[in-house]
This record gives C-alpha cells, structure tokens and sequence, in this order.
C-alpha cells in the first residue's frame, strides 16, 4: 500500500506501453521522413536523371540540409536503390498477397500483372527499370540483380501454378515471364502521369492480349 | 580514223563504265569502313557502356588514328545513334518487305516479330535499346524518338492490317504494339550471345504467347 502510495505521488512518467508508443512514434516518423525523402529522390532521378540529379538538389527539394538526407541514406546510389526497391516492394506485396489466394494460376497472375502495372506507372517506374543502367558498382548490381530475380521468380512460380491447374495452357515459363516483364517494364518508357489510360485500364488490356492472344477464337 | 589511232596511242586511262566501277568500289569500301566503324562502336558501347567508351578506344579496337573515325561519324552521339539506327534499320527492312506480301496481318505481323528478335539479340541490341537513356542533344533526342516512332507505326499498321482481314481479332493496336515492343526490346536485358536460345527459337515462343494467348483453347 505504500508502494502504491508512493507511486502516485512521484510524476507520472512515461512506462511500459506508454513508453512503447513514443518509441514507435518516433520510428514511424523517421520513417515516413525516409520515405519522403526516397519519394523525392524518386520524382527528380525520373524528370532529370540519376546522374544529373545531385544530394543537394533532393535536399534543396525538400528544405533540408544535405547532411540530413545522409541520415536517411549513405549515398546517392542507396538512393536510387531504396527508390528500385520501393517500386519493386508493391509487386512483391502482390505476389505475397496471391500466396494466399485460392483462385486459378492464371487469376493471380492476372492480379500480380495489375500490381505489376501500378508499380510501374508509380513514381518509382523509372528507377525500377532504369537502376541498372546507372553504372552501378559491383556490390549494388548484383542487389538488384538479385531482387529482380525474385519477381521474375515470382512470375515463374504463378505461370507454374497455372499450368498445373489447368488454367495456362503449357508454355516456356522463363520465356513467358520474361515477354511479360517485358511489356510490363516498358511501360515506364511511354506512360506519362497526364496519359489518358490509368494504370488500371494499361493492366486490363494487357492481361486481355496475353491471356486471349491475338488470333480469333 | 586519225582520232582512233590518237586514242590508241595514249595510255589507257579509266574511262565511263570502268571509271564508274571504281568509284563504285570506292564508295562501297567507304562503307565498309564505315560499317566496321558503326559495328565496333556498337559492340564496345554494349560491352562497357557508351559513357565509358570513348572515340580513342574504338579507333584503337580498330588500328586506326582517331582523326580517322572522325572521318566516318562527326562525333560519338552520331556514332550512338548510328549504331541506332543500324539495329532499326533491320526492323525497318523487314516492315518493308511485308508490305509486298499477300499473306495474312497476322503471318506478316509474325514475319516482322522474328526480324525484331534477330535485330535486338544482334551486336545492335544494346543500342537499339539505350541510346534514348544516354543524356542525348535535343536534336538527337528527337531523331531517336522518330525513328522509334516509324517502328511503332510499322507495328501498329500490321496489327490494323491483321484487325482487317479478320486473321486478329478486335484489339487496341495501341496498346498491342506497345506491349510487344516492350517483350521484344527486352530482350536486349536478358539475351547473351552464349545464351542457349537462337533469335528465331525466342522469336517462335513469343509469336506462339502472343498468337495464342495464356489460356488454353
């Protein structure tokens, strides 16, 4: 009883839960300051190129000082890179989300071709396809080599699981997911944010062309 | 009569077909040169990129003085987009020799597939595929996106053509030709030369994806 007695009596700090949520508080928000600035870095790599792009142009864009961007990152190329994985990052969570998913192969790689499609028309389209041909160094080639491996991976699996079940008809799986990357990837070369099609409607008729072909039924 | 044997007794010298044969010959070696220059270009630009290869090394790869390339090309944008316009030139070629052919939109949308995998998986590829990447004058940039125009048209007016005489169904040709420029022009991404694949067998899995579809018939 005194204890408790006690307690009241000292100044409430913050314990516990409490002293969780502040914590938690405060990652969210250096991470939604990462975020921002990787979303910055993303938008100026796209208007003018990675190499004509400079910290302090990212730093300038969001009124920070450059040595605050390096709090966020190491270097120029961790950012072009953050900016590869985070477009790379909404097609994964697509094929993550289909994992669970008890429709036909064919269905979920029509959802993943969706996914595919809004990633690309993002922000992060033209990292996403134009990282690599950055001069990258060795070590941050074979990063995004490896993480471009899991989606094609990814694709595979899906066009696997459709032929087993019947909804694909039997096919060159790396052929066909390479044709698919492909078509998707080059999106980012022609689509412009004002362009009359939505990310929605590109995916809609691609999945028509690739599941229907083009020869008459 | 005096005038024959005045002739007779001068020395031969080069005169109207014979003469025209030589420049002739001139012009073709001047081509030739020309073309060994464009070729090594385009593979030293592919092997280690076209900002780290400079007119020095590609004079040296060919045992000529720099002065000399500058003979052929007024400089390495020209040269980039020499190397260009030779891969699309093999593009161009084959739209070209379809338009005498009686067979169906579909047939010479195939014919004109093969010819595209066989250009972007010849020394050209990377150009083909790049050159627009490469921080072009505004003038360059602009003969690139002409050229890449043509090709686009070419495409679209196949598929139209196919659209017509029923050998492809209703599609947008749009979005068609987009989506097989793009499974196509990445190609240059993932093909090596030691790649166990030929150009016509990957040009014969793609026409089958896009003929006929994912789904089975």
């Amino acid at each position: 009883m005194a204890g408790r007695q006690a307690r009241k009596n000292i100044p409430q700090r913050a314990s516990g839960p409490a002293l969780w949520a502040s914590v938690g508080a405060r990652v969210r928000d250096r991470e939604r300051k990462r975020d921002a600035v990787i979303m910055t870095a993303a938008r100026a790599f796209r208007e003018r190129g990675y190499h004509n792009t400079s910290l302090d142009d990212i730093a300038s864009e969001l009124n920070v000082t450059k040595p605050t961007v390096y709090h966020y990152v190491e270097n120029k190329e961790q950012l072009l890179f953050e900016c590869f994985r985070a477009g790379l990052k909404l097609i994964m969570d697509g094929i993550e989300e289909q994992r669970e998913s008890t429709t036909t192969g064919r269905e979920r790689l029509a959802a993943v071709i969706s996914r595919y499609a809004e990633a690309i028309t993002s922000d992060f389209g033209w990292c996403m396809v134009q990282a690599e041909n950055q001069d990258l160094s060795p070590a941050m080639s074979r990063k995004v080599k490896a993480l471009k491996s899991e989606i094609d991976q990814g694709l595979r699996s899906l066009i696997r699981a459709g032929v087993d079940d019947g909804s694909i008809r039997p096919c060159d799986e790396k052929m066909t997911a390479f044709a698919l990357a492909g078509a998707l990837n080059w999106i980012a070369h022609w689509y412009r944010s004002d362009d009359q099609l939505a990310a929605a409607e590109i995916a809609h008729r691609f999945i028509e062309l690739f599941e229907q072909g083009l020869q008459p039924r």
